[in-house]
């Protein structure tokens, strides 16, 4: 017998008669006629393997008493599965308990509600909902290493600590190693020239900036790291640590930027669909029964794009009563977003030229002087999903925008510097990993998406 | 006329004859009898490509007078180049300047020291050096996640801020949102119950112990992520923020974590040499001229296995006078590791088993009473770059562990948990990705492997 196969690599490929050797833990044991079934999980797959004892087995005894969560070394013989749900099962010719499990162990099978399970994240792992979001958040994450990679773009880590911004923006987490009882005061306020970095630091909100001083130098690039926002609100789409990724090419306008996301979002659907069939049927059947339908539609679709003007119009005309205003100028709220993609078009859709004072700084201002080459692009179900911008690429236009909205040039002068010399045209835009993966789970809270997420009051694991 | 194509492509799939469409940004430029010669670089490659521009071409004498660093279009006809170098060149048949750049530009054509660059770290990028070393610094990131994913390794982002061991330990960064300047007190103390997440936090210095919780769920994963370590120490190999790879197996012991890491290392020295020759070669040539054969050594080496208590024995016996005593049951210095891999084995070995004294509550007790089974990889130039353990699985072994250590059980409940329910023998290893890219490149700074340095003082960009 040769070592250890894991389960997923046995059902895809093994044949009856063939010996091996499987390592996992108990999902569930019953005995029947004096057969005892036990599934055998090793995180590999979803379904697991059955596993058949039969009185002949030595010690069968003490198999049939094994308790569900503990850890097994299973030696037998593939065969044909009579029952239901899948081809395959093992006989057991020989068993070592690893690490056993008794009836303490919280996660016996039964459900427990998603917020209980949330206080044993170390353990609902060992379930199948999270068992299938973290196979699929991982095999995502390659996917986006995967795609990037064969386009040519360079992956950039940008920093996670900070100065930028950190004298006064409420969002940022302060990082620091000054005394936290006293800390040294100029003037009353803190002298953070004593502080570790000999300033005022935080954690980054995006890596944007830095991303487009590579993207000046590398063409095309990409982050794909944390970002942190300390917003104190509780909601089931917000966390204060989270990942995002953030394209960015030089040589690239606001169309261009448009069909990278539409390429990258076509993508990650496709992926998922093919790459964890086991894991988004196992949603569809018990997270969301259209999400499959949905995520299909997507990966077909031919994304529509739209002009904010003209979707402003279709608002203004839409046999619904909204509740909150539609007027030229405003930004557009979740129900805007949704009765576009969803009413106006059937679609995907990405609304573009956003008017410029609801918008960053940073984002190119287009010719009518009222507006910028923002773009966000809609799905249905809901709204929002991805938000991009071709980037002022004028030094003295991107130098009266940075005045007018209160932020020192001086104090992004590298950023400035790259309107300097060798300026070009380029644009980017920015995914919330967690937003892809509940959209392409169904899963409804983001806390459920995460492994150990941070949130107001929480930071346990 | 296509659209515009990456120059690394043209030189690679270009034909003689063909006409292209090239954008990228001046590296040099010289005219000669008439004739002008461009370097025109991308970021895909690290030659770029040579334009030439005869005086046929419209607004000829623009071109001839375009600054160093100036992005430009340019399209044309390739053609057989017959300087040495390369095979391909340009002849440039109309161009546009995109973004010009003056003799302001600091970029321009000589040799700047590491340390000028690092004060002009988001220019810098337009070096061949750093084009160079942070292509392949992409290369190398994308190349782990394909390693681990062909292995069906589950890539886990464990969180950044952490609420584990933050009150007290010196190394940790502090993350907060409490008044800086009149932070709440009970007793003299900080009342972190008001701060952000209700407890202290801080920034995670290893995702192992939530690795560790994943891999008793899915087998096999791994954590390629940021790392902190608040230590005010100005060396050429340490950075307050860097990136670390850490892979933990289920069901595997010391050996199965030796097995890891020597394929893990094999793999990565074989992917530079054959993926990113073109840069390899030059750090050979500017930067370490032993550099390939040194990488090629270790991608064909058979890595050596030594126990601790051998290799004090060796390094005793040794003929030569170290600064620092050799005695068993003290640690191991860099010039002991050096002696060992370069002397003693001539190649890359593994030192397994140290004393328990000296290595972290979590690793595995060996039979002996006296060593726990740790392994480190040592390299010949550097000594050590991976650094790994079997982990301590017994419940009551780990507790006793804990207690002596001056740890508090209770405040890592849910790491003893996994010893409680299912437990397995497991291992895994750590590696600092900057360690990596300076012995894979030859850079012997880590402020000039990573994008935007973070030390003592420093966080600008």
């Amino acid at each position: 017998m040769t070592g250890r196969v894991k389960i997923k690599e046995a059902l895809a490929q093994g044949k009856p008669g063939q010996e091996l050797l499987l390592k996992g833990w108990v999902r569930s044991v019953r005995s029947s006629k004096g057969v005892t079934f036990i599934v055998l999980n090793d995180g590999s797959n979803l379904s697991g393997i059955q596993v058949v004892a039969e009185p002949d087995l030595p010690d069968y005894e003490e198999f049939s008493r094994v308790g569900t969560g503990s850890a097994l070394a299973i030696s037998g013989v593939l065969q044909e599965s009579p029952g239901a749900g899948q081809a395959l099962e093992i006989k057991a010719g020989g068993f070592e308990i690893v690490g056993a499990a008794d009836e303490s162990y919280p996660m016996q099978k039964k459900r427990h509600s998603f917020e209980y399970l949330r206080t044993i994240a170390h353990l609902r792992l060992r379930s199948n909902t999270f068992g299938a979001v973290f196979r699929l958040r991982s095999a995502l994450a390659q996917e986006v290493h995967r795609f990037f990679a064969e386009r040519g773009f360079v992956y950039v880590h940008t920093p996670i600590i900070t100065a930028n911004d950190c004298e006064g923006a409420g969002e940022l987490f302060r990082v620091t190693t000054l005394d936290p009882v006293r800390p040294p005061l100029v003037n009353g306020c803190v002298d953070y020239a004593e502080d570790f970095f000999g300033s005022a630091t935080g954690l980054t909100v995006s890596g944007q900036l830095e991303g487009e001083l590579f993207a000046q130098a590398f063409s095309d690039i990409y982050t794909f790291g944390p970002t942190f926002r300390a917003e104190n609100s509780n909601t089931a789409r917000h966390a204060a640590e989270f990942w995002m990724i953030e394209p960015e090419m030089a040589f690239a306008d606001l169309a261009a930027d448009a069909d990278l996301a539409e390429a990258f979002m076509k993508r990650l659907c496709r992926f998922v669909l093919d790459d964890c069939a086991e894991d988004m049927n196992f949603f569809n059947t018990q997270i969301d029964q259209e999400l499959i339908a949905r995520i299909e539609a997507v990966a077909n679709a031919e994304f529509a794009r739209m002009e904010y003007t003209e979707a402003i119009e279709r608002l203004k005309k839409a046999p619904v009563t909204f509740q909150f205003p539609v007027e030229w100028g405003l930004d557009l709220q979740s129900e805007h977003e949704r009765y576009l993609t969803e009413q106006v078009v059937g679609g995907p859709v990405f609304i573009l030229n956003y008017p410029k004072e609801i918008k960053a700084f940073y984002m190119r201002q287009n010719d009518d002087g009222k507006t910028v080459a923002a773009m966000d692009l809609l799905v249905p179900k809901v709204g929002e999903i991805i938000g991009g911008s071709q980037r002022e690429e004028r030094l003295d236009v991107l130098t009266a925008k940075m005045e007018q909205s209160g932020i020192d040039p001086a104090s992004l002068w590298w950023y400035l510097d790259t309107r300097r010399w060798g300026s070009t045209p380029h644009a980017g835009f920015g995914l919330g990993f967690e937003r892809a993966i509940m959209y392409l789970t169904g899963m409804e809270n983001i806390r459920d998406v995460i492994p150990f997420p941070r949130t107001p009051r929480h930071a346990e694991f």
